[in-house]
């Protein structure tokens, strides 16, 4: 079964030129992101909410014009293998996630997904052989509205000049800026 | 000049189709991918941070291995347009910062980034240009070590059934899911 305009080699190819390396994570999402899609009415400007900073984000990012630089995907850092799209004026959309009662049938993928054992006594190929036959069958799909303090648009705001480190950011801060405020993730940051 | 291995107009149709449309902020961000990545020692393998969630991680997923999929990419929310790619064994790495003291003869760049003037009352086709022919010399580049916290691997944890929902999360959350702790980002739901 194709994911989106892959077959199910091509997207691999193109997993791994983007994420580095062919997680199942990634390509079961593409199946949850297809699968979420085609549930959306024909032409809805749809965004992203993903529940999880792990593979998900970036099936969302190869399969719709969702991105976390453009804003139109939100993460929510829960560590759950699910999203979801909506459209971004109502807020109404479906719901995908890997559904454990529609594992049983496939014992590497539930192994891997809930860790039952050390991943170096995985096989990743098993794996993956085990996704291409089940393809979107073991994600559920469900009806979701998201809230609606989510469907605003993010405003910038206006810019100070940091009066420490003379950097511009965002004036809601007040006059210093995060990272002079103790929250630079540096230890050493020559300026 | 060149954006790693893109021309000026092929990294725009790059830029185009994955962020979904071309702005400035990620073509200057190309521009200081590749000027933190020329300072690197060769063949370093690196990670990257990024103190903006506006259009900059893009910049870095397009032009290097890390995604915020894959975790090589972590997300400072402090909105300033700034970058780092470091060495992911020590942290030692450099941080580039679009400067504000050389924008003083690329008056379009500046009335951008410094939000000077509404956004219709500024010309984006100005502000490519200045930015083609300014290059990565408005960029300025400084070493920085990150903070040992987090050259840490993330690491997934095990997995618990939510007493709630069915579903799989992080057993260190707890016994409840977040989203059925109350952080949902759905007002409907339907399971």
């Amino acid at each position: 079964m194709n994911i989106g305009k892959y077959t199910f080699d091509e997207f691999k190819e193109v997993v791994r030129k983007f994420h580095g390396y062919v997680a199942p994570g990634i390509i079961i999402g593409g199946y949850m992101v297809e699968k979420a899609k085609s549930a959306l009415p024909e032409g809805v400007i749809f965004d992203a909410a993903v529940e999880t900073v792990w593979c998900l984000p970036d099936a969302i990012q190869l399969l719709t014009p969702c991105t976390i630089g453009n804003g139109w995907m939100k993460i929510f850092d829960f560590g759950k293998f699910a999203l979801s799209l909506y459209d971004k004026t109502d807020g109404k959309g479906f719901r995908a996630h890997l559904d454990i009662s529609k594992l049983d049938s496939r014992p590497a993928i539930k192994t891997w997904f809930l860790k039952l054992k050390p991943r170096s006594e995985q096989d990743t190929g098993k794996i993956l052989e085990e996704i291409r036959l089940a393809a979107d069958s073991i994600c559920t799909v469900n009806r979701i509205v998201i809230r609606p303090e989510y469907l605003a648009r993010r405003e910038k705001n206006s810019i100070s000049i940091c009066k420490l480190c003379g950097e511009a950011f965002p004036s809601y801060h007040g006059d210093i800026c995060p990272a002079c405020k103790g929250q630079s993730p540096y230890v050493i940051n020559e300026q």
